[in-house]
């Protein structure tokens, strides 16, 4: 176990007050005993100090330490910044070692960097090229000539299909589905749908000689740039004829979906749920909130942050923040659903009045 | 198979008519042979019958059941109730018997309780705890040190990821993820999305001279109290540094996320597709729709209700029924759907008086 | 590698140009060398032609191809169907050949048509029957009894549940779970949620004795018609005493949920995310947009659109293109939210002339 001149270090910064202290692990402060360190970011939760029993504490710049009793503390300026940190140091980590299991199954030509390790069960297709210290999980299906960066951990579960490159540094999260098909069909004549955009929706639909659905076969794969996470259960569509591509250091949650031809750009961060259809391309930096949604052929800008469930139906420029279904830019979405809100009250008197 | 006095016995009521006719499966009245029991809870259902060949019917309090021409009936006076009571007899069970297969894998330590069943090629890891009677399915991973409470049974593709409780008699279904990382970023400066809170979005993006993000790693786990069921797909998120809690007798559908600290309160109810993001608090017996969100560092009350696909943005008190994006009380919400359907109209007259 | 002649064959039209010229694979057409197919099926995407090398490639009707300077060229007047066919001959397929690997599980009776070929860790329970050509991944799970129609593909870590029957040429994307239980349950004394319908919300909710709920076990399984595709993911539930249905030619994305006793008509096609409510019947043809939602036991009509994120809370006629949520047809719905944009600054005159 750490002590508290160590967590420091790893922090960049220094201890005030005893650094020998031995740490066991991080706590809330309510629930710390003696031998963990409490997370107490703000003075809202150092309130919550006294019903614990911690004597050291991971605290806010500028914290008045002693006066809470302590025998030890780190500061830090940004506190999130520093849990990243923290835990990092605390975190026994993924348990995955190196070495092929016995029951793993190695197509021909398989090609292992050093330090490999391949859980139980699991099936790597021919050709497939792991890098130096890939770690895979029990349970994984990599489809032949997979090329997957070095570092790079994908855990059970996890599906990787035909055409995939994953870069170096990865996180593939339990029963991902990296390379599937692409959602696309078509028929031999217009659908209703289609003919809809002309018509707002007013028109009959078409009577088809054939309503079936052609699949219009994912050749293009998928290639994920270096530290980009995967989040569990989450499914990357393979491209029509290019790949998807997700850009260097993008993080994607849980259950979200990529599609077919999608671009994501460089350092994106799509919470849970999020849906991107066909071909639609995310500059670099968007944040996506939990349910948020974007429609197929769009382009979005850098920079652009949606809050939680937007929909967006068309292009958003650079640096803009969107909220809503559809979205629209944050302030004059908040504008008019308070709008909405006394709009019962205003109708009423306007019948009132005869007006 | 059950007697229809057998199934009466079983759903705590008497039997009318002729007990002795043997049941063979539930069916629909149009569907139904004459060794089937017929499911006709309401006068419309019961509609129906004629066009089946039902000798035996389960129908509601006080149904005429002579005069629908049936040999016997169970009435019941809240039919779905005694559709779960009728259901669990006639339900031939999930197959798993007692017993580890021949190529499951254990860890060192592992801990079995009596009548424990774990399936083909399933992992568990070292010094894992399974109660008595927990089955487990094929193609299973369970983390080391895991403990699984008595009763409870695992389904095929799971993954139970470090740190992880289940209480007893839990239900995890097909490839449902407990325990996966909690989805926890930070930078090193802040993002254009922190700045945006203040500014509603009218801020430029900064310029960044590191857009990395930094994992705050999970080490907190999941705990799942008794009689938990878990949908197909769902993903349960670790904690940061406690663990995510989810509590006795809650039942969550299948494709739902629930993120990293979240409490779900007792006896909750979450149909499919909802999403509760990071550190929400979630009160006793509170009912979510289909594709309902909560937004994150929330307190919702105990028995709130959240109609089909609402989002929640600010924090509700108990007892509330809410719906909408963003969710309103429902009455309020459906009074301006109302208003918001008349308000084209109202604006043309306005404009056209020039108003 | 086929020929441009071979390709244009397949597409039942007739090459211009140099027909012998060879194609390795189809590209973008600002990516695309001499051996690639350039796909540039319209004049926006041909404008790139001069930035690649392309010597062939796919154009709309009517096209120029020798002032594009092209050596040869197939024009289809429906670009997309042309895709399909060309996308078909150039897959080089799912890899996963004829024979049962030595790994594979088959439970006792299972029936196999010629030319079944099962992947490593499989498990196929009791009597289960495999159609001709029937092709499974490795990982998968079949539950005992179950019926896979000749020609079926399903990917791996797919999980198929009891009382299934797939039609025939089904393909069942990685980890997809048909047959999960339905998500039914109960309780001895009305919830909150039952009361509130006729309360619209504003009653208190009832102190109940014992608030568990009671499962109804789902007793009547999933049967998919013939050319059904699953994505990545996603959840078919069993029925409750009669099957869960899904049409002939019915596509179905990652990541939706079809809970119990949905019926789904013919070639319908579903995109991401998509959720259909317990009992809800949805007619042939009818297309829904990514994140859509149709609450539990309403009827669709057939022919039906609904436009992306659309959340349906009412019956839908047949051939109506809806949006939005609450869902209304499309003109009305971009008419609402028109005026909605302009609510805020016609209140602030209103308010600003005391009206």
């Amino acid at each position: 176990m750490p002590t508290l001149a160590e967590i420091a270090r790893a922090l960049s910064t220094e201890v005030k007050g005893d650094g020998s202290l031995s740490v066991d692990r991080a706590a809330e402060p309510a629930e710390a005993g003696p031998r963990d360190l409490a997370i107490a970011l703000s003075p809202k939760w150092a309130e919550s100090l006294p019903k614990g029993r911690a004597e050291a504490a991971l605290l806010w710049d500028g914290a008045d330490w002693q006066a809470m009793g302590l025998k030890g503390a780190i500061t830090a300026p940004r506190g999130r910044l520093a849990m990243a940190s923290l835990s990092a140091v605390l975190d026994p980590g993924h348990g995955m070692g190196e070495g092929i299991d016995e029951t793993a199954r190695l197509g021909e030509g398989v090609e292992l960097g050093a330090g490999v390790g391949i859980g139980p069960f699991s099936v790597i297709g021919a050709g497939a090229r792991l890098g130096e210290g890939v770690r895979i999980g029990a349970h994984v299906t990599i489809a032949a000539g997979a090329v997957i960066g070095a570092g790079t951990v994908i855990h059970p579960g996890v599906r990787v299909g035909p055409n995939v490159r994953l870069g170096a540094r990865c996180i593939l999260h339990p029963n991902a589905v990296i390379g599937a098909d692409g959602f696309s069909f078509t028929t031999a004549e217009p659908t209703h749908q289609e003919l809809s955009r002309e018509t707002m929706g007013e028109g009959e639909p078409p009577v088809m000689a054939d309503p079936s659905w052609h699949k219009i076969h994912s050749l293009g794969g998928v290639e994920l740039g270096d530290d980009v996470d995967i989040g569990a259960g989450t499914a990357v569509d393979s491209g029509t004829i290019r790949a998807t591509r997700i850009g260097d250091g993008a993080k994607i949650d849980n259950l979200c979906h990529i599609a077919h031809n999608v671009i994501v750009g460089r350092h994106c961060l799509f919470a849970a749920q999020t849906g991107i259809a066909g071909s639609t391309t995310i500059g670099d930096r968007t944040v996506i909130g939990g349910k948020g949604g974007v429609a197929d052929n769009l382009t979005i800008g850098a920079d652009v942050v949606l809050g939680g469930a937007s929909i967006v139906l068309s292009n958003v420029p650079a640096g803009r923040v969107m909220l809503g279904y559809p979205a629209m830019p944050l302030a004059r979405q908040v504008e008019s659903y308070k709008a909405l809100r006394r709009l019962p009250r205003i109708l009423a008197r306007l019948s009132g009045t005869g007006s």
